[in-house]
């Protein structure tokens, strides 16, 4: 029997509480008693200026969890893990506010990468469960062959 | 003997790393190893539109630690804890990148506040010791008498 499945195996899409004031929202991102947490290893941003690309990076051990409190992002995740049921499979999700505020967990073995789809930079904000370690991750070219995917295209197939 | 301090008691200001790219930075705010990390309780953003003003709050036992990604805030501090020796005192922080992208960490029973002084909206992160608990603060209105303190004087004392 072949299961077919809609979705990459692992990722979590939760979306985020956004508390409006009119002097400037407040964005949830993560909390110690959210489903997904499961360790604090670090907090940091990963800014990408307008039509940049930020791809391919792999982690080992490391979960990411992502959102984009500032501008609109295409992440793009790629599996070519053994034994997955989502093998082969690319997933696109458009992040941002005010429709698209999430938080994608990426669990590790994931290839995922990153475009600023906005006119203004995006800001991305990655809460992992391990603080950011050299050795742990692995990087591929935005073209390698072996992902099948182009970032330049002009379509965008969005949040599936 | 009257001791003289020139900061407020508690505060640490720490400078984080940016590391710049042509893509767009990556820019540090915790790590679980940072010296002043003390335990995961929630991440959250605040953004303030350009001149408003977000102020005056208190907790009572959480810890706020936080930087500014995106665009410039002044932040104020004020403190009235009995027995302090920085009591009566106000000391004014000026966050943002490139040149003022610290992580300022504020212990509990310090009132604060902040406003926008860039021309585009600022983003506050926040990486608190616990998670929210509407029980847990105290409010002030912005021009509250005891703060001695008026948000929209033209003038700016920064980083001391």
């Amino acid at each position: 029997m072949i299961t077919m499945t809609k979705h990459i195996e692992g990722l979590v899409l939760s979306e985020l509480k956004q508390i409006p004031d009119d002097r400037g929202a407040v964005l949830h991102m993560m909390r110690c008693d959210s489903p997904e947490f499961v360790s604090f290893g670090e907090c940091y941003f990963s800014e990408v200026l307008p039509g940049c690309v930020k791809a391919w990076k792999k982690h080992k051990i490391h979960t990411q969890n992502l959102s984009v409190p500032i501008g609109l992002v295409r992440l793009v995740v790629y599996d070519d893990r053994e034994g997955s049921n989502s093998k082969g499979m690319i997933e696109e999700f458009k992040l941002g506010r005010p429709n698209n505020y999430f938080r994608l967990q990426i669990p590790p073995l994931l290839w995922y990468g990153f475009t600023c789809v906005s006119e203004t930079a995006a800001l991305i904000a990655n809460c992992t469960d391990h603080p950011h370690d050299p050795t742990e991750s692995q990087v591929r070219d935005i073209d390698h062959p072996d992902m099948g995917y182009s970032w330049y295209k002009a379509e965008f197939v969005g949040n599936k």
